[in-house]
């Protein structure tokens, strides 16, 4: 970690000889809460306008997890300590709940229970560093809990891309290029966020064989496997666990529409018991005894949660995301500078190209992102903060109505930036100056 | 963080790379997590006992808790991502909580909401971390959760006695040896976890000074400050924090008997601004980026928890646990080897000296409480755990049956480890012979 410099700091008539840690603030900078949360500070609160997408319009969870819940805190069976890998009966459950599709089934012993898959992501990654020289091969783009942890963990990154042009498949050579010897793990993100995709036996096969041969460990994050729309079905990379060993992540977030509940897992599919020789498996269970245990309440619900949710629930959400992938992506078209090559099939996201050439007044992605939420309360996530500098990304769980509001005030904020189409009717003026209050007709 | 070597792994016709990261095992050795479910390991589980002291038998938690989770999960506010800080109305909910005893009062910022007073703990260590030659002070006995944040984080640990022939008040003159100019922070536990002492206004006012003239800040981990029955008040340490910055740790785990529901905070009192000066205050809020966040659910529910429930529920706590002392300390008579110096005034402890010349085959309190387990199943704390060899921590927090039954096995376990009274009796024998099945009489 990074020292902070050795001056005292003079106060109160005293010399105080501690120091903040310079350390936290570095892999801080990363993350997407610190982002979210700063561009709600460049809001402008006084135009009236609610912020979009708003957390009261998103999808409503299905009242069996509340109920769960609610049950669990009443049973009196959640308020002692829970050991740390998790209770048996969630550990159990989220096993069956993998279980369907793989050929190697787990046992409860090999599932973690911890809080929502970003804390899973920090364990993982805290259990694969120790050594100085140690480099992790992320997705670009991809989600930056990842490189938040690498960097605190002092573990290298390096990225590999996924190719747009052949539906975000991993650049394998490029994935091969950018390890050496001191790799010691892939992150791959299935069902992809941010780019929407869903990968194929075929690609995950050649993924698994690839980690085998760079004799790396796959974390394969599926927090997204409940929210799978199109027509290519969800595989989990554990299917591949007899290739080279995987470390799948999930949690309820996504599909039950509860990040904020904070219970999610960690599934070690490793029939040939490389984890546990590698001493990755003590590791872990090292790191939940020294970082934070999810609510019992939540553990105590989880099998409630994971077993009694009707299918109505997910089919209803999946017919939703359907309605608004399309409303989405027919409101795109009328704004021009934002460009989604692929319809998504997963995920609740569209991830669209962003043409500054069309614009008057904004350089990259950062800065369209926060002039819009500025003056339109809108929040995007910009693409370089998720490692991918000129895209995107636009939140569409949620409401056709709030989607439709949405995409009116991006159509307004793009007609006020937009490069104008009629020089010569501007007496003269050159094409890039700034466009304000002039409303293009729909073409 | 340390490394793991370089030898790679050979395994199913591949070599591996990655390792398990070693700095997580020395770490977690020190908590207690590891200790009391390595313990339940040694439990002989084919003797007809149940293990005691049993989570079902411990005090019931008050049903408005229970109610003001089961409205927060139903109510549909407890579903999305939650500001790192944890949200305002938990925060202000806390700020009110503490204020009653301060004479600066705490704002909604100055308090951060956390999983349960553990990850306070993490939270504050790491904030502090990043000065390779920084060390902390803690007290012994002490609570291990400590030790194994400030290992993790490479903070030299350096420990100062409490005395117990003075209320184990906290030897400033150790304390002070202990410290050097690298010294960023002091812990005190305050009401006492094991002692089950509290504080006197004048000794913390000395403590208040002492920091000052170190420089330090002072960590105050209140977390039974609702668990305090005898006749001295408690004190908050952030009275003195216009002389010292105090960061207050707590949580409901203990007030409100619920551990397993993970909801706690760390407040601020620094009037002179110094956390801030000094990059502490940046450094906690680059952490709670990076870290778990607690449970929406419960960070809803915080405020009805801590405002609603009746002052009669902490009535009735507070009488429970005056008899369960009464009835332990007199039933601790039968067992000579155990002595208990003062008899607690808060939290849910006996801590009690081991006298091990009156045992023929047990040579300190580990090996006490490891053949305890395996015996009787009774599952006490070793001191050792604590950082004080030759004692061992009694939870008496149950009810009156439940620490009947545990003194009963006690009793017969120091029966059959006593050495003999009566070496004449037994053929001559020396008295260093290893009794079993002879129960004594009470006296």
């Amino acid at each position: 970690m990074a020292s902070n410099g050795n001056e005292n700091c003079n106060a109160n008539d005293s010399v105080w000889r501690f120091k903040g840690n310079g350390a936290t603030s570095i892999a801080a900078a990363a993350t997407l809460r610190k982002l979210i949360f700063g561009m709600f500070k460049n809001c402008n609160f006084n135009n009236g306008k609610t912020i979009l997408p708003s957390i009261t319009h998103t999808f409503k969870t299905c009242p069996e997890a509340e109920e769960a819940v609610a049950a669990a805190v009443r049973s009196g069976m959640a308020n002692s300590y829970a050991p740390s890998p998790g209770i048996f009966k969630a550990r159990r459950a989220v096993a069956d709940y993998l279980n369907g599709e793989l050929p190697k089934k787990l046992k409860a012993e090999d599932v973690y229970i911890t809080g929502g898959c970003n804390q899973a992501i920090e364990i993982v990654i805290d259990s694969l560093a120790g050594n100085p020289v140690a480099n992790i091969l992320l997705p670009r783009p991809g989600y930056p809990h990842y490189d938040a942890r690498a960097v605190y963990s002092c573990i290298e990154i390096r990225k590999y891309d996924l190719l747009p042009q052949k539906d975000w498949e991993i650049d394998l050579d490029d994935l091969e290029a950018a390890a050496d010897e001191n790799t010691v793990a892939m992150v791959l993100i299935n069902p992809n966020n941010p780019c929407g995709n869903v990968y194929s036996y075929d690609h995950l096969n050649k993924v698994a064989e690839m980690a085998r041969k760079l004799g790396i460990v796959v974390i394969s994050d599926e927090v997204y496997k409940q929210v799978v729309y199109g027509d290519r079905p969800f595989i989990p990379m554990g299917i591949f666990a007899s290739v080279a060993p995987v470390i799948t992540l999930g949690s309820i977030s996504k599909g039950w529409v509860v990040p904020g509940w904070r219970i999610g897992w960690m599934a070690m599919n490793d029939p040939n018991r490389i984890l546990k020789s590698t001493g990755v498996i003590q590791a872990i269970e090292d790191c939940l005894d020294i970082t934070p245990q999810p609510s019992l309440i939540l553990q105590e619900a989880l099998p409630d949660i994971l077993e009694k949710t009707p299918k109505e629930f997910f089919d209803k959400k999946i017919k939703a995301m359907r309605y608004s992938v399309e409303l989405s992506c027919e409101r795109l078209k009328d704004i021009p500078c934002l460009l989604c090559l692929k319809k998504p099939e997963s995920c609740s996201y569209l991830w669209v190209k962003l043409d500054t050439s069309m614009l008057v007044d904004i350089k990259n992605d950062f800065e369209f992102c926060m002039k819009l939420v500025s003056e339109e309360s809108v929040l995007l996530i910009p693409g370089v903060a998720l490692g991918a500098d000129g895209w995107v990304r636009i939140s569409i769980g949620t409401d056709g109505s709030v989607l439709d509001e949405i995409f009116d005030r991006l159509k307004t904020f793009y007609d006020r930036h937009a490069i104008s189409k009629e020089p010569n009717q501007l007496n003269g003026r050159i094409a890039m100056i700034r466009k304000r209050k002039i409303i293009f007709l729909k073409p």
